[in-house]
């Protein structure tokens, strides 16, 4: 389900990624002392260390299904030092945990894998104490755009979102995120888009995010798409030139995630 | 050369626009008492207003190449009774001004409709004061997407970024504000993206930037695409109501402005 992948250089990218938006997704997320939150889908820790340090007062029990990401999830906590959170691994649609034992839920980079992310609202709905929040955070590969612009590189930005949808996710669920968090019963939403543009006057961004992240990212699919007949290894790889392309002097990168916050409503 | 047109009802939207985006678009835009100031293109005056009231000791030289819009920029600024705006029909690229004469330069929504936006630049540098600034505006109708997702409506948008292209400009322009200000010369260019993103909390939005503002500005272009053969009628009236369709309370709507900031270095 996860078309992202599981090899080493792909917990890099993950780190690069997180490392470049930290500031832009996470700044505004904190967590009162005594907290305890669910982060639900941690992956390898990306996120996790992040939120850890910002609330350190806070407890995080963060779950992920694949015990290899969990493995490297400690790995990068141990490293910190953090102490404040607790790896389990568990199933986000079979959470054994009892309704409304979270203070908070925590979401990022997750609902895009999921063949029901509606469901799974649904349920961390249910574990969340009345009155508590839920933030979700995702990105939306449709809101990638560019200069130069290239048709090669919607197209090899096209076979991600392929891919991903045969996996049965989403790869444009970031503008989805108001009406999945208010479908799930979630009151008070509101989310922010959080885009991050990209020209040369930024060159943390331009390698950090245009180069090593989202181009990074589509890279990573080449074999798999090839194989699957979505698309032919020539307009592929023109695409990624295209994407390199805009990382050049007069080169310009936009992309967008959407960070969502709502209540469960005091009854 | 102008593909909006110059009708009272787009005057309307031109007027609704500038209401509900002068926050975002224009709240850090305000000039020294004494500056002397071109509006290089005010058309309608949808800016003018704004600039002239939030630099009240700015003096405006607002010029337009249009008699009509001007005249109606002019009754714009008579009903708010401001006096700090002298208005003057001019081409852009044939301003009479001496050389170095202005502090500073605003540039809104203009760009777009050139067919050489890089020479325009470079002759409203050469009318700039070193250590003055120039302030560039542009939107990027390829920043356009929305929820749910629909091709009519993707459809329905490239008949207006391809009529535009027809006149000679560039509907994409945003992204390309800081390459082309770069390329002019402009030194310490510095763009930030202004994004509008709209669900149905913020119904402000709905009615005033995805109603009547983009989807009316679309829906202005029906007959000339048609006639033009850009698009079959059945398929247009189905991105417009796809457009609609983003307004009801599970829709989204993002678009995104780019406002660049640079100045004429001293020597």
């Amino acid at each position: 389900m996860y078309v992202h992948g599981y090899h080493p250089r792909e917990s890099e990218r993950l780190g690069d990624q997180a490392g470049t938006l930290v500031e832009l997704l996470h700044s505004d997320t904190a967590y009162p002392g005594g907290s305890v939150v669910l982060e639900a889908g941690c992956g390898v820790g990306a996120q996790t260390v992040t939120l850890a340090r910002q609330s350190p007062d806070a407890h995080f029990v963060s779950v992920d299904l694949s015990a290899e990401s969990l493995e490297e999830a400690g790995r990068a906590i141990d490293r910190t030092g953090i102490t404040n959170v607790t790896l389990r691994q568990e199933d986000i649609f079979a959470l054994p945990f009892d309704r409304e034992s979270f203070d908070h839920v925590f979401v990022c980079f997750v609902l895009e894998h999921l063949t029901r992310p509606a469901e799974a609202l649904g349920i961390l709905r249910g574990l969340l104490r009345p009155g508590g929040t839920i933030t979700v955070i995702e990105g939306d590969h449709g809101s990638a755009y560019f200069h130069p612009d290239s048709p090669a590189a919607h197209a090899a930005i096209r076979c991600q979102v392929e891919l991903q949808r045969r996996a049965g996710g989403d790869a444009l669920i970031g503008r989805q995120v108001y009406p999945l968090m208010v479908d799930a019963g979630f009151d008070a939403v509101r989310v922010s888009p959080r885009m991050v543009y990209v020209d040369a006057s930024r060159p943390h961004l331009v390698d950090g995010f245009t180069r090593r992240t989202f181009t990074a990212m589509i890279e990573g699919v080449r074999d798999t798409a090839i194989a699957a007949e979505i698309v032919e290894p020539a307009l592929f790889d023109a695409g990624v030139r295209d994407l390199h392309r805009t990382t050049e002097a007069d080169g310009v990168f936009c992309y967008t995630f959407f960070k969502g916050v709502g209540t469960r409503r005091r009854v």
